[in-house]
C-alpha cells in the first residue's frame, strides 16, 4: 500500500523543532511519553474502535460503551498500569461512560467529605470497582442552586437511620451520569433534617442496586433520562433519573468529615474548616480547563490540516486552486483559535500549580488566598469552556460542508463538549461570582487591604485609571508590557465603572442585579487578562528547542491582539487605547497571521494526537482526505442495499401515481 | 384530565393584542389562516409524529421519512390542497427529505434554465411526481467555486448525445439531497465540452434510476454519504454521492434557455439575458431569510417559555424562587434574539417585495438594480443565517442543562439548521461578494453615479463622514433618525476605510485579499443597517391592533441597540458615537428589556406555533414542563428493561473482580 504524506510540503516549512514543542505541549518528557504509549495502546486495539458510533442506535451504542469500559479496566489490570497511565488511557478511549463519574466524582467526594473511617471502608471497594458509584446532586427542578434541592434525609433516632426521600416530582435526581443503568452506589445530596430542623444540604452514600442481580433496591426508582445532543456524544452515558420512597440507610453513611449527626440525632459541626470544599472545586475546575485546551486543540488540529488540504478558487492558468488556509478570512478565524488552544494549555498548567499552592496553604491553615483562587478558577472555567464550545463549532464551519459529516469528527466533538458550559457551574452564574469578588476587591481598595494573586493588579488601580497607552507603531504591540497594561487598564476600569454605577442604586443588591450584564463583561475582561498574563509568563521562561519560544511568542501575541480586536469597544470606551492604536493592533495581527502561517500544520502536529484519537477523516495526519471520505460513506447502513428499504411501500406508489391528482 | 395553563400569569400581563400580532407575524390574515389550518392538520395526524426521531437508527429513521413524505403527498392529493397550502404543509411536517430538493431545486432549475419546450416536457412529470429530481452541483472536492467543478459533459456529434463523466475521485457529486437513495432524475452541473472546447459549467437533466425497479442506470454509481450532525436532523435526508462512467444522454437534455448546442455541436449563446439566473438566486435567498426567522423564532419561543417556567435562586422566606426570565443576564441574551426573530421576519417580507420588483424589472429588460439586489440578498442570507445558528445554540444554553436533552427540541433544531450557513453560498464567501460590491460603489462615488436601493445612503457619504451623533440622554436613542444615522455613518466609514487601505496596496486584488477580514466586517455593518432600516420602516407603517405597534417599536430599538452594543468597537473606532453615547445606549437597552419583559411570553405566542411543530417539552404552550420531561425520559429504549443489556457481559465481571488486580 502506497503511503503518501499529502501534507509533507507543509511540514517542511516549519521553522521550529516539532519534537521539542511536543514536550512543551505535554508538559514534560515524561507526560509526553505516557500519553504517547497510551495513545498507541488504544489506537491499536480494535475494541476501542469508534468510527461506527454515530450509526448505532441508543441500546447498541450503550452496550458498546459498557464493553469498552470493561475492556479498558481489564487492560489496566493486565498491564498493571500506574494511576497516571490508567487515567490517561481512560481519556484516550474518548467515550463518556459511568467510569468518568466513578473516578472523577464518587471517589473524590468520599475522599473530600468522608471521615478517615469512612474512607477506609469505602475507598478500597471503589478502587477495586467492587462497587460503582456516581454523584447524585442535581434534580429535575434544581440545578445551579444547590440549597434549593428538595430531597430530604431525615434522621430517625429509633433505628439510627436516615430516611432518604423525594417529596415532589421536581425533587427527582436528574442528570447524574452513570446513574441510569450502571451505578451500584451514589453520593446523594439531600437536606439533612434532624430534631425537626433543616441543617442544609449534605452528602450521603446510598446503595442503589443489588450487588447480586443489579436490580434497584426497594423504594428506589431509576431510569435513563433519554437521548441527548449528538449522534454518539453523551448518548454513551446513562444520565439518570432517581426517586426515593423513604429509603433507609445507616447513620454511618452520611459523609461526616465536616459535620456529624450523633447517635442521639444532634447535629455537630466539626473543627475541620469548611473551606476544604473549595480546594476540591479548584481541583475539578483545573481539570476542566485542561480538558478545554484538549478539546479545542483537537478541533483546531482538524481544521488546520483540512484547510491546508482543501483548495478553492484562485486557480492561475489551470494550476491548482489556492489552499484555503492562505485566505486571510480563514486565518483570522482559525489562528486565534490555534493561539487559544495554546493559551488555555498554559493557563491550565498554571492552575495545576495554583491547586498545589492552595492545598499546601490549607494544610498550614492559611485560607487567605482561597477566595481569590476560587474566583479565578470559576472565571477560567467559564472563559475557556465557552470559548472552546464556540471554537469547535467555528472549526466545523471552517471545514465547509464536509465539517457537517460525522466522519469529520467535529459534530460529535461539539455535541460531547457543550455540556461543559453548563455543568460544574453554569458559565454565566460563575462569571457573576467572579464579578462579586471583583466588586468586593474594588470596595476594599481604599481600606489598605492589598489584593492578592490574579487581582494584584487592582492594587495599582489608581495608576491604571490614569494610564494612557503609548503605542505609536504596529510593532509596539509586540511588547508584553504594552499588552499587559492595556488589558489591566481595561479590566480595572470596567470593574470600577460597575462599582460606581452600583453605588448609585437604591441598594447594592439591586444595583448588582440591574447591572449584571455589565458585570459579566467586567468579569470576562478580568479572566482574559489572567490568560494573557500567564501566557506571557510562560513565554518568558527558558524554553528549549530550536524556534519553539519564537512560535509561542507569536501565538501569545495573536491571542492577546485577537481578544483586543474582538473586544475593541471596551478598550476604546474605557479610553485605554485610541482608535488609531486599535487599528495598529489590527495591522500587527494581520502580520502575525502571515508569520504563523508556515508553521500552522507543525503547530498542530505538536499536539501529538493519533488519527484514532482525532477520529476525523478531515484531520488525518497524512492529509489523504478525499478517498477516505468516500470509504467512510460506503459504510453507512443505508448503503447496505442499492434500492432502499421502503421503496415498495413509499416511493413506488408516489412515482406510479397511486394517489388522486391534486389541484397542483 | 386536568388542563392547567402554567403560563397564564404571564399571558395576562401582555400589553397588546396577541391575535393582531399573529396577523402581523404571518404577513396577512389569509397567511395566518393557511398556516393555522395546515399546522392542525399535521399535528393531529399520528403519521407525522416526530418525538421518536432521535431514538431511531439511520435506516429506520430514513424509512420513516419516506413514509411521511408519501403520506403528505397522499393528503395533499386527497384534500386537493392549493400550492400555497401544500408547501406550507411540507414546511410544517418539519423533516428534511428528498421532497425539499424536488420542489425547491429541481423544479425551479428547469423553470429557470429550461426552454419552453423543455419545461413543457419535464414540468408536468415533476408536478405529478412521476419523476423525482434533485440538484447535483457540488462535488467531493468542489463547493463554493462552481467553475472548479470537474464533471464533464462532452458532446458526441455522431450520436447527438452528451457523455457525462466523472474523470477523478474529487469530481464525484457529493452532498445533493435526495440523490443517495430516492431521486430518479437530477439536474447535473458539468463542464460543457464541444468541438474540443470547454464552454464552462451548464446544467443537464440526467436520469439516474430505472423507473421500473429503481436500480441505478448503467454507468451510474450512487450511494448515501453517511451520517451527519445530530440524531435526527438531516439524517432523514439521503445526501448522496454519484459517479458517472461515460453516461450518455440526448442533446435535448441540456438546459438550453441561456445557451444551446446545435445538432452540429456549435455552442451558441441565446439572447436571453444571463442575469436571469440572479433573479432565481434572489428568490432562493429570500426563502432562506424567511426560514431564518422561522428557525430563530422557534428557538426563542422555547427559551422564553421555559425561562418563565424555570425558577432558580432568590427565594425569599421560603417562597418560590425567581423566574429565570427576570434575571438581567438572561434578558440581555434572550431579548436581543427575540428582537432578531422579528427583525428577520420583516426583512424577509421586504425581500419578497424586492424579488417581485426585480422580476418586474427583468421582464422590462431593466437590469439596473440587479447587482445591488444580488449583493443585498447575499449579505442578508449570510447575516440572518449566522445569527440564527448562533442564536439557536444560545437559546439552548439559556435553557440550562435540560436544553441538552433531545426532548427540549433545541439540539435537533440546531443540528438541522447549521448547514444553512454553508449551503447556497458559504456565509463568508457571500460577505466578500457584498464587500466587493461596496468597494465598487465607493470607487464610483466621485463619478456622479448615484448608488441605488440599500446602498443609497452611500450617496450621502460626504455628509456621513462628517456626521456627529447628537445623543445627550438615553431617551435620544429611541429616535429612529438617530439610530439610522449612526448605523449609516458606521457602515460608510468602515467601507471607506477599507477602500482607502486597499488603495495603498500594490494592486487592488492584493489589497482586497490582504484586508478581507476587515472587508467582512464592513459588509456585516452594511447588512445590519439594512435590517435595522427595514424594521424601522415596518414600524412606521399603520399597524392595527391594541399595543401591537408599541411592542414592535420596542423590539426594533432592542434589535438596533443590542447590535450597537455588540459592535461598539466599530461605532467608537469610526468616531460615529462617543463612549458616553455608547454608555447611554446601553442604559436605554436595559430599560427596554424591562419594558419588553411582561410581554415576552405573548410575543412568542404570536408566532402561533403548535406544540407539535415546536417539538419541545420545554417550550410547551401550557408550561407543564417537568411531568412531561419525565414522561419523555421513560420512552427511551434504554428503559425497556431495568437491568441493561450488557450487564452480564460487561458490568458483573467488573464488580465481581474477574480481572487481576492492578497496581492502583
Amino acid at each position: 500500500m502506497e503511503e503518501v504524506d499529502h501534507l509533507a510540503h507543509e511540514r517542511i516549512k516549519a521553522q521550529f523543532d516539532v519534537d521539542a514543542m511536543k514536550v512543551v505541549w505535554a508538559g514534560s518528557k515524561h507526560a509526553l511519553d505516557v500519553a504517547d504509549r497510551m495513545a498507541r495502546l488504544v489506537a491499536s486495539d480494535p475494541v476501542f474502535r469508534k468510527d461506527n458510533r454515530p450509526m448505532l442506535a441508543r441500546k447498541e451504542l450503550f452496550k458498546n460503551t459498557l464493553k469498552k469500559a470493561a475492556h479498558a479496566w481489564k487492560r489496566i489490570n493486565e498491564l498493571r498500569l500506574t494511576e497516571e497511565e490508567a487515567s490517561t488511557l481512560r481519556v484516550l478511549v474518548d467515550e463518556p461512560s459511568y467510569v468518568d463519574l466513578h473516578w472523577g466524582m464518587f471517589v473524590p467526594a468520599i475522599k473530600g467529605q468522608g471521615t478517615d473511617k469512612q474512607q477506609k471502608k469505602w475507598l478500597p471497594l471503589a478502587y477495586k470497582m467492587q462497587i460503582i458509584g456516581c454523584y447524585a446532586q442535581t434534580e429535575l427542578g434544581h440545578g445551579s442552586n444547590v440549597q434549593g434541592l428538595e430531597t430530604t434525609a431525615t434522621f430517625d433516632p429509633k433505628t439510627d437511620e436516615f430516611i432518604i426521600h423525594s417529596p415532589t416530582l421536581t425533587s427527582s435526581k436528574w442528570w447524574p451520569g452513570g446513574l441510569g443503568k450502571v451505578s451500584t452506589h451514589a453520593v446523594v445530596y439531600a437536606h439533612l433534617i434532624t430534631e425537626g430542623k433543616d441543617h442544609g444540604v449534605h452528602g450521603f452514600i446510598v446503595q442503589l442496586r443489588s450487588l447480586d442481580n443489579h436490580s434497584p433496591l426497594p423504594g428506589i426508582t431509576i431510569g435513563d433520562i433519554g437521548t441527548k445532543f449528538g449522534n454518539g456524544a453523551y448518548n454513551t452515558m446513562d444520565n439518570g433519573v432517581l426517586r426515593f420512597d423513604h429509603v433507609r440507610i445507616p447513620r454511618s453513611q452520611m459523609l461526616m468529615r465536616v459535620s456529624q449527626v450523633t447517635r442521639e440525632g444532634k447535629f455537630i459541626v466539626s473543627d475541620v474548616p469548611r473551606q476544604l470544599v473549595y480546594g476540591t472545586m479548584v481541583y475539578v475546575r483545573q481539570t476542566i480547563v485542561s480538558d478545554a485546551s484538549r478539546a479545542l486543540s483537537r478541533a483546531v488540529c482538524i481544521a488546520v490540516r483540512y484547510s491546508a488540504v482543501r483548495r478553492q478558487f484562485g486557480s492561475q492558468d489551470g494550476g491548482p486552486e489556492t489552499q484555503v488556509i492562505d485566505y486571510k478570512t480563514q486565518q483570522s478565524r482559525l489562528f486565534p483559535l490555534l493561539a487559544s488552544a495554546y493559551a488555555f494549555r498554559f493557563v491550565g498548567e498554571w492552575l495545576k500549580w495554583l491547586y498545589a499552592d492552595v492545598t499546601q496553604r490549607l494544610q498550614a491553615n492559611d485560607f487567605s488566598t482561597l477566595p481569590e483562587a476560587h474566583a479565578c478558577t470559576a472565571g477560567l472555567k467559564s472563559l475557556t469552556t465557552s470559548a472552546t464550545a464556540d471554537g469547535i463549532e467555528e472549526c466545523r464551519k471552517l471545514c465547509g460542508g464536509h465539517g457537517y459529516l460525522c466522519s469529520s469528527g467535529l459534530p460529535e466533538l461539539f455535541a460531547v463538549y457543550v455540556p461543559t458550559c453548563t455543568y460544574e457551574g453554569d458559565n454565566v452564574v460563575l462569571l457573576l461570582q467572579v464579578a462579586r469578588f471583583l466588586m468586593k476587591t474594588v470596595s476594599q481598595l481604599g481600606s489598605g487591604k492589598q489584593p492578592v494573586g490574579t487581582t494584584a493588579y487592582m492594587g495599582r488601580a489608581h495608576h491604571l485609571m490614569q494610564y494612557k497607552c503609548d503605542v505609536r507603531g504596529a510593532e509596539d504591540w509586540l511588547k508584553p508590557s504594552v499588552i499587559l497594561q492595556a488589558f489591566e487598564a481595561r479590566a480595572v476600569r470596567l470593574a470600577v465603572n460597575c462599582a460606581q454605577n452600583i453605588s448609585k442604586a437604591p441598594s447594592p443588591e439591586e444595583g448588582f442585579s440591574e447591572l449584571s450584564a455589565d458585570l459579566v463583561e467586567a468579569a470576562v475582561a478580568h479572566c482574559q487578562l489572567i490568560v494573557v498574563s500567564k501566557f506571557i509568563k510562560k513565554v518568558q521562561q527558558d524554553i528549549p528547542g530550536l524556534g519553539v519560544k519564537e512560535q509561542l511568542q507569536i501565538l501569545c501575541n495573536i491571542y492577546a491582539l485577537s481578544v483586543l480586536h474582538k473586544h475593541l469597544g471596551e478598550f476604546l470606551a474605557t479610553g485605554c487605547i485610541t482608535p488609531r492604536q486599535g487599528s495598529l493592533a489590527n495591522d500587527q495581527l494581520r502580520y502575525l497571521y502571515s508569520q504563523i502561517r508556515p508553521n500552522a500544520v507543525a503547530l498542530v502536529d505538536a499536539f501529538n494526537y493519533t488519527d484514532h484519537y482525532l477520529g476525523s477523516v478531515l484531520g488525518r495526519y497524512d492529509g489523504n482526505v478525499y478517498p477516505k471520505l468516500e470509504e467512510e460513506a460506503w459504510k453507512d447502513p443505508l448503503n447496505d442495499s442499492v434500492v432502499p428499504d421502503g421503496y415498495h411501500e413509499y416511493i413506488q406508489p408516489v412515482l406510479k401515481q397511486k394517489f388522486r391528482l391534486s389541484r397542483l
